[in-house]
């Protein structure tokens, strides 16, 4: 398969283009990886987010052509992390493939690797050791990332994913372990959905921001009531209730000046066609996001 | 309807009593109010923690009889707060509200009024706004909880019930809200469903125990999957992912003596015949954290 011509031809696009919009892959998840390239393009956009997910379905030399060929930069790529286990082969077999996602991070000229870094279990509910093991195996991986010119930017998720998916719950702990490195690599991400609620957000985004390790901003709104998976509750800006210029004067004035990753994940976007939800997502970005980055 | 003489029987108990204890009526929301009042004093537990649904459906006067006939005291009453409308008359209306919420703990003989401070809306998500005029209600109601010999507890929510329920998302900020009222008789309730994940909990609760400011603990599980309402997540002390013997070191190192209140909101506990669900309560208590307490 090869893209249209037309996909570079900027008459051709549907839109005037949205600086410092950067789609992610599952913002249209159900959408054919070659269909969400060009909806993308189509759109004026000009970066991606993508998953380990795209490598494994058409492989890594293939996704950066793909990308390449549309005019794509990609932001990011999600996900390395899940680093909490106890056992010692499984923590090996953990930073092995952490290696794995740093080196594909490179591959696709991708500037930083998104971290998830894993919950707890029923047997071990030990958070504090959980989050210790956080740390030291983040430190581990920092020489490595730093050799291969990839920044790791850890991602405190919402409290109500502490269990089961990040130990991380908070801005201000994920600066805490980034500083903990040692490691200019290291640094967070600041994605609305997980922070929002956060009473010092806005001395830590300022804290990450004066430390250098602001790495990655990405927005979606809080939609209620929380959907039967509340993954799934992450919303087109505005459909919430999130402050998102309240939010994204905090990164401004931090010095952010990347890209800004509009990553939803929402059964009713999915069930919508890709080239009317990255409308509606590029439209509530100009109203609610770009006037204040 | 009179208590059945039985109940002040120590012989006709079911169980032999358990320390410290208390039953929050909601866990048995189901189970009619006399019932779940004999359940309590059946299973050898001496308090219990009301709502003001209950002052509802049978009358003040008579709700404290049948509390004083059954031999019980009140832990607390659940609740006051909902403090963060911006239009002075709604205001003005909550204040009062939470004025005749004081006055029934009062004539109740509970010690302290649990205090859920109230929520965002779509049309106005100025979180910083509502936790200022949070801060500044509770100001305002401390003299008067004063004069009623009656302790406020500000009950920091799980962030996930930010913009819903609560914009007090951290015990720490619930401290600074109390200490903001320059008054003792406001205070913070440490309810492990709420603060488990919180990775400054052990440094919040040792100031709140410092500051005189830890009125109340409450334990129940962090249940997972989310229930599809998640104020219904909550579990047992065991079915989740809460370490209890760990929280309960840190209530017990922050000095706190009175009594813990197991409060679960769960289909499948109040299915479940009272007496069956109080067993399973008292014995899960005694297992995880009685003996930390």
């Amino acid at each position: 398969m090869t893209t249209s011509p037309s996909l570079t031809t900027p008459s051709a696009r549907l839109g005037a283009g949205t600086p410092r919009l950067s789609l992610n892959r599952w913002s249209l998840r159900t959408t054919p990886l070659q269909e969400f390239l060009e909806a993308t393009t189509a759109r004026g956009i000009d970066a991606v987010g993508l998953w380990r997910q795209d490598i494994a379905e058409v492989g890594l030399d293939a996704l950066r052509r793909r990308v390449d060929d549309a005019g794509l930069r990609v932001s990011s790529l999600c996900r390395g992390g899940f680093l909490t286990a106890s056992v010692e082969a499984d923590r090996a077999e953990a930073l092995a493939d952490n290696r794995r996602a740093i080196d594909e991070t490179a591959a696709l000229g991708a500037p930083t690797l998104v971290m998830v870094v894993g919950g707890i279990t029923q047997e071990d509910k030990d958070l504090a050791a959980a989050r210790a093991r956080v740390t030291e195996s983040i430190a581990m991986l920092a020489p490595y990332a730093k050799s291969a010119g990839v920044t790791l930017a850890l991602e405190p998720m919402h409290p109500m994913f502490a269990a089961d998916r990040a130990v991380l719950s908070t801005l201000g702990q994920a600066l805490d372990v980034a500083e903990a490195s040692g490691s200019d690599a290291v640094g967070v991400i600041v994605d609305t959905y997980h922070v929002w609620w956060d009473p010092a957000l806005e001395q830590s985004i300022a804290r990450a921001g004066a430390g250098g390790r602001l790495l990655s901003y990405q927005v979606c709104d809080w939609n209620l009531p929380l959907a039967a998976d509340p993954l799934f509750s992450r919303g087109y800006m505005g459909d919430g209730f999130i402050d998102f210029p309240s939010i994204t004067r905090m990164v401004t004035a931090a010095g952010y000046t990347g890209d800004i990753e509009v990553e939803i994940f929402n059964e009713d976007v999915w069930a919508t066609p890709a080239d009317e939800s990255a409308k509606i997502i590029a439209e509530r970005f100009e109203q609610l996001v770009l006037p204040h980055a």
